[in-house]
């Protein structure tokens, strides 16, 4: 269980060791990162690394997702993966709260785009990626997060590292030193949650990972034991690791089965409730025959978001009675119900002072028990055993559509929506990616 | 004694504050600093980096030291902090074993060179970086070291992101966010020791604090509390923080005061019989005189260093007896007394034949007892009771001199050396840097 198995294990898995439902994943994975990106791209944090790209001078290999701005592959990386963390709407690996899209999709498709690469080669590479940054993940977790590191950039280079040595074809011991070199530059201190820096580790991670395979594809040399060694990674990041999940089983399970993407952008324990009550709207109940609402919720679910009356759409995020109000009068909570203009708006106002919430320890986190209670007497109740997003009940392609279109809207017109859905799922037949950065990448 | 604090402080040192004793050594540590820099610039790594900087895309903005080309101002701090971290003889803050110069000068002379800053704003700002970069060492060490942090890397950005910062003019609080961003991305596990990814750790540590300096410059946010807080740097990366070490008695004195220099390119348990042998030479002993050479050292000498017939250059570094042999003959240890061809020269051979060592634990690590047996039948002993680079014996002006001279030889002729030499010396009367930067780099 060395760091020289694991990286020749990145080296030497085939391409049809990978099954069919993991490419399919990869292509939801990419969607659903590509969708979150592009909403952020025209964040002010987005717009201060590329006036320090302007500064400091870069080619225009690579594309800028949701921008018309053309850089070079690291910073691209870099700027990317930054966007796609910015909404907190990304994709989760739910055992080690790892996002995996945001620092290894960047460094791959900026290294993609660049040298011309299949879709396939892109997709698979994404998956063993994936793989490597998880299994990283799994050896620390959880006394690394625990003792304070952002996992999503103190281990994402490694799979940004990973994939982007696959495309290069790097040998075994290459890859290994790429391994090493990513290994010494783990970013992200849990401190930063809630300002600029939290986007910016995932993408620091893809950057310093790209780099990593650029390096050791040179021959710039690291150690070759950079997991496991007394003074590695590993022993210095976490209290406990178990090494054991760094290569223990390889190939009979892919982690990216595994991920997750967040139907709704705000915090997870409010989902439940979100939909419940999106569950009551397609039972017929509409806001005008509703007397109130009436909700048993998981404790923590008032603790972290029982804001009564949230001023805008930051408060909003912690206020269950917000998403329910909303949800139930717009039929979803999407970037819309966010705005500072419906958190106030007095259709939502009226609705929201007659929800109700009461805390009920035997509820799991996933779970809701909501009822409306309407103005003719009659009482329409749901149970929901497994909210959508969780690990038993996850989101449709359909609804990943549906977010992704609602995350893009702002940015991107339908038709274009509709080219760069089309071109995602058609990806594995595509001979190279340039055609699907050129959709996602536009003038504004 | 918050990150706050010392944001204040590193923002509102005057200038003035700073004693003439303490430009004075910025100057020494840069003619230190610029040697080892010159003279490792032809390493494999630095092309290695170079080709990626040219696939990349950068401007021209600032000098590769000893080499002709020019990158921009965040590739240069990479190169120019790994080159002088490459011969392993840089400088040393011998209470947290911190280099200080290597993540510091090369953030503060790329920024420098491109806005055409004034010498005196240079070494100013270079003792405080140093300061902030020591401090923060200072609040971490030593369990941060003995975990497997390369503490150069680690904390070299807090010093590259406060001299920049404090160069750009930036205010208190995005001083602070500076250090923030800093913090983030700490780059360095011992485990790569031996590797190319060692001096990369510097060299990653500079470009990674000006990144941050320009990052707050332009409004980025990060933690305000990113040192003190309990998932931040301090506690995350070190078992027993001592945070009074951040800021108190600041101003008092400087920590540039402690700031040693090698004399000589190989580890320091062998400086002392080195220094013995040197001074046995300047009391007129001369090889041809010499029955044997008998001395007693520290434990850790024979521990370390005692191997008996070195092949190589390599090699010659881990024998006390080479040493002290081709110390005689040569009257320095410099670069060339470690080129293969000399470690295999007769002469050496035969004097190395001749060196005895025993191991005398009445001994300090800085000491040494050595004596010269002649054929005539006369000894000639010397005890060196704090040997030269020592806390107690530090390395005089002509002795750095005669350093640069020695390690920049290969690249640089000796005209060009003494204006490097001069314009060092005369830097805080330079209008700008720009005319170092120029002599510093070049054509080959």
């Amino acid at each position: 269980m060395t760091t020289a198995d694991f990286a020749r294990l990145i080296v030497e898995t085939p391409i049809d060791l990978i099954p069919r439902a993991a490419i399919d994943e990869a292509k939801r994975s990419l969607l659903n990162w590509l969708g979150v990106a592009i909403g952020a791209s025209s964040h002010p944090m987005v717009d201060i690394v590329l006036d320090i790209t302007r500064e400091t001078g870069s080619n225009s290999d690579a594309a800028v997702v949701g921008r018309s701005e053309r850089v070079d592959m690291i910073s691209a990386s870099l700027i990317n993966g930054m966007s796609s963390h910015i909404f907190d709407y990304d994709d989760t690996l739910l055992d080690t709260v790892l996002h995996p899209s945001a620092p290894v999709y960047p460094a791959i498709l900026a290294y993609a785009e660049k040298h011309g690469t299949s879709g396939s080669d892109v997709l698979s590479s994404f998956v063993v990626g994936l793989e490597a940054a998880q299994r990283v993940a799994r050896v620390v977790y959880p006394s690394h997060y625990d003792k304070g590191w952002h996992i999503t950039g103190s281990v994402g280079a490694f799979g940004a590292a990973a994939s982007v040595g696959r495309l290069i074809g790097l040998s075994t011991t290459r890859m290994n030193h790429a391994l090493g070199i990513a290994a010494t530059q783990p970013v992200g201190l849990r401190e930063m949650f809630g300002t600029y820096t939290k986007p910016f580790h995932p993408g620091k991670a893809a950057a310093n990972g790209l780099m990593s395979a650029m390096l050791a594809q040179r021959g710039f040399t690291s150690s070759l034991r950079s997991i496991e060694a007394p003074r590695g990674f590993a022993h210095v990041t976490s209290e406990s690791p178990v090494f054991a999940r760094l290569t223990g089983g390889w190939g009979e399970a892919w982690e990216i089965m595994n991920n997750s993407y967040k139907p709704f952008p705000c915090g997870v324990v409010i989902h439940p409730a979100i939909d419940g009550v999106l569950r009551l709207r397609e039972l017929g109940v509409i806001p005008s025959d509703v007397l109130r609402i009436e909700m048993l919720v998981h404790p923590l679910v008032l603790e972290l978001t029982g804001k009564k009356t949230p001023r805008d759409g930051l408060e909003a995020k912690f206020s269950v009675y917000h998403c329910v109000a909303s949800g139930l009068i717009d039929g979803w909570v999407g970037l819309a119900q966010f705005e500072d203009s419906r958190v106030a708006a007095p259709d939502v106002l009226d609705l929201r002072a007659r929800v109700n919430a009461t805390a009920d320890t035997s509820l799991a986190e996933d779970q809701v028990r909501i009822k409306a209670v309407l103005k003719s007497g009659e009482v329409i109740e749901v149970f929901v055993e497994h909210c959508l997003g969780s690990k038993h009940n996850p989101m449709t392609t359909e609804q990943l559509l549906k977010k992704f279109c609602d995350v893009t809207r702002s940015v991107m017109p339908a038709h274009r929506q509709q080219q760069v859905i089309d071109e995602v799922f058609a990806l594995d037949k595509s001979a190279s990616v340039r055609r699907l950065m050129k959709l996602v990448s536009l003038g504004r």
